[in-house]
Formats: structure tokens, C-alpha cells, sequence
């Protein structure tokens, strides 16, 4: 039987301020630092170890995963970071104000575009200064790699190849692996592992900061899945994700 | 032409304590972090940009490469941790004041035990609570590869493997490499790149948290070399460190 570890990054800055990020390359808040840490102690209570981690090239999931291992005495580990673990991107509406646009464009709109599996938000322009086709990180993919919007099945559609190249291979050498990323990366891995359909996935939201353990068997088949520690808190902090969204 | 960056950690709690620290995992103090965060200032004040960042398997050095990198936005490169970038082990001294060694055996024992490059300080026994060869971070090292005492030319010998298969076909690939490590494996570096003999390299000590760059030719023979900043600052942080095993 094989354990996988993933853990949404702590709360960043425009978490707080409620707004789309996306591939926006914001950094945890105090609180975001300090559930970084809760997760950390959480894991090296419960004594739990790994053999390599990974994570996404934005640093609210790189900053997650080094307060993580740190207070685990484990930033020694190697680290993978992968552009195909980032956030799901949002396009145009990266940098907007997520309650402003429900007041603009109405709840069920702004659902739509948070949690529609296959209706992307309306495209970021290629020479939009927000566009991240300029940006270093990303020279060695193709322009057409770098996406200008993506709806949940497009982040899928990155994530499953990383999956089944990289993740899934790890873990079956026997490595115990951790992964620090992003409620659409993640939700791409939920919706794979536990083979939720296209609709129900709307449902499901990655609280920040909160290990959720995969025991998997031979064939990385989920046995059981669960949050670490206080399952009602884990419960209460996905249902304000649901929340974000409303005017 | 090349240009490779070496930074020796900022300053750690034992660096503080004037005590002998090798492969003990001692992390930086806020002096430190400050240093870390004030080499990564200035290489972004100066335009300065890496492809892959180097470190050892040792958190003062992981941590000031993170702060350093933190400052110039870098934190999703590529980093490679290694254990042939540590520390020289300081085998039975490790976690002893190096005014007390000064005292109990004189200045210039305690100056051959630092600084004498084929005489290694006493070796700790393998069973010795701070031996390293139970760390799982070595766990892929045969148990005659974990030292328990070095002399600098020991360092050396594990150091040039790490230069020759991994740093300089990197640095050849044109791959702008930053290596974030500690003073004696930089010094084992220095010695070779230049040219520095056995019995001269006793006098060249490293200061912390100073960006030391070097300019290469096509060869990877230096063309010159220069820490960054104030240069009289470094050359008193040097004597700093020269002076620390004093009585």
C-alpha cells in the first residue's frame, strides 16, 4: 500500500483580499505561513515522513511546501517543482475582485467560471501585461503551452500527464511522496483518483494549508482518503472556499 | 564567458556560539537570515539572474539560498542539494567552542585542526550520538562515505567529483549557476579554481552571506574574481572569520 500526501497552499495574499489568481504569482499571508507550519506539525506529530516532494513554479505553493518541511526537519528532501502542478489559470479574470464580479455578472455566472469543468473564463489577451507569456519560468514551453484561460478539464488535461509520467511512477519505486499545490491542481488529482464525474467535481473544495492523505493500493487505486487532524475544522474552511464566490 | 556565484551560508546559532559545526544541522540566526536576504537584494539590485541554483543537504545553507532567492524572485528555479557541497566534517570538535579548543590546546593546535590542509581534527567514533551515519538523509551513502572527521584536502576529494560530473558541465551548458554552501567546500572550490596551493590556502577565509563571483573563460580558468558590495565590508567579515579560533 502506497501513502500520497497533498496539501493545498496556506492562504495567500489575494486569497484575502478574494481575488482570482490563477497563474498570478502571489505570496502567502501571516495566516498562510502559519498553516504552512500547522501543516508541518501536524504531519511530524503524527509521524509521517517522505522521500521527495513537489510542487508548482509559483511561490505560494514553493513557500507552503519549504514551512512544511521545515518544521518536519526534512528541507533537505529534494524538491521537483513543474509548471503542470500550478494553479488552474484564470484568463481575464485574474486579478478581479471574486464578490465584485458575482454583483457584476450574478452568482450563477461567477460559479460558472469558478467551478464549470469545461467553460473557461473569457481569455486573457496574449499582450495582456497579466499574460505570462513573457515570463522566464516559462521559456522553455511553447507559447502555445502557456495558456491564456483554462477550465478545470484543461488543467486535467497538464496535471494527468504529470501524473502518470512523473507522480504515479514515483510512487510506485516505493518513494513517499508530498505534494504542495493549488485547489484546481489538486482537484484534478481528486477528480482522477477518486473518478468523479464531470459534474459532481463542482462540488468539491481543497481547504488551504490541510493535508489530505491517499492510501492507495498496487495500482494507486484509492483504499481511503482524509484530512489530517481536525476533520470538522477541514470540513468548515472547504465550505468558505464554496463560499468565496458569492456576492 | 561564464560567471558562477558562491555564497557561503549566512551567519548560523553555532557561527554565533564560536562553535566547531561541520555536518551538524545548525540553522541561521536572524543575523543570518538578514545576510541571506541582503546577498539576494544586491545580486537583483545588480542584475544578476541564475538558471539552476546549487546547495548542500545542510539547512543553514538550503535556508540562505531560499532567502537569497526569495529577494530575486527566483524561488521556482531549480535547486540541487547535494551532500558533497557540506560542510568539512569537524568529526570529534563538532559542537565544541572554538575559544575553549583555543584555550584547553593552545591557538595553534586549534589553527591546525581548522586550518591545516591534510590534518584532519580527531574523529568522532561511529557510535557517537553525533555521528551522521544514522541520518536517513545519507541513508543512499555507504556507511565509508559518511566521514567522521575531515581535513580540508578530504573535502577536497569529495567536492572536484561534484565540480567535474555535475558544476562545470552545467556552467558549460551556459546555465547560470548559483551555489549557496558553506566556507570550507567554497574554499575547496577556490583552492582549485585558483590554483591556490596547500600551504597557502590556510590564510583564505570566506565570509558569510557575501556573493563571491567568479568570471570564467571558455575553459572554466577564472578570469577574475570579486565579492559583491562593499569590498572592504567582505574583507573585514574574512578577518572576522580568521580570528575566530583565537583564545
Amino acid at each position: 500500500m502506497y501513502k500520497l500526501v497533498l496539501i493545498r497552499h496556506g492562504e495567500s495574499t489575494w486569497n484575502l483580499e478574494n481575488r482570482f489568481t490563477g497563474w498570478t504569482d502571489v505570496d502567502l499571508t501571516p495566516t498562510g505561513v502559519s498553516q504552512a507550519m500547522s501543516a508541518g506539525k501536524l504531519l511530524k506529530a503524527e509521524g509521517w515522513d517522505f522521500d521527495i516532494a513537489f510542487t508548482s513554479v509559483l511561490k505560494r505553493a514553493i513557500h507552503t511546501l519549504w514551512y512544511t518541511l521545515d518544521e518536519m526537519d526534512r528541507t533537505w528532501l529534494p524538491v521537483v517543482k513543474d509548471w503542470r502542478l500550478n494553479e488552474r489559470h484564470y484568463g481575464g479574470l485574474q486579478g478581479l475582485n471574486k464578490a465584485d464580479m458575482a454583483k457584476q455578472y450574478g452568482d450563477e455566472q461567477v460559479l460558472v467560471w469558478r467551478r464549470s469543468y469545461d467553460t473557461p473564463p473569457p481569455a486573457l489577451e496574449a499582450t495582456d501585461p497579466r499574460s505570462e507569456r513573457g515570463d522566464r519560468r516559462y521559456a522553455a514551453l511553447s507559447p502555445e503551452q502557456i495558456p491564456l484561460t483554462e477550465c478545470l478539464k484543461d488543467t486535467v488535461a497538464r496535471v494527468m500527464p504529470f501524473w502518470n509520467e512523473v507522480l504515479a511512477p514515483t510512487i510506485l519505486r516505493g518513494q513517499r511522496v508530498v505534494i504542495a499545490a493549488h485547489g484546481n491542481s489538486i482537484r484534478a488529482l481528486v477528480k482522477y483518483l477518486d473518478n468523479i464525474g464531470d459534474n459532481d467535481i463542482v462540488g468539491v473544495n481543497i481547504p488551504n494549508g490541510i493535508p489530505l492523505v491517499y492510501e492507495l493500493d498496487a495500482n494507486l487505486k484509492p483504499i481511503k482518503s482524509y484530512y489530517l487532524g481536525d476533520a470538522e475544522a477541514a470540513a468548515r474552511a472547504a465550505a468558505a472556499v464554496a463560499n468565496q464566490g458569492k456576492a
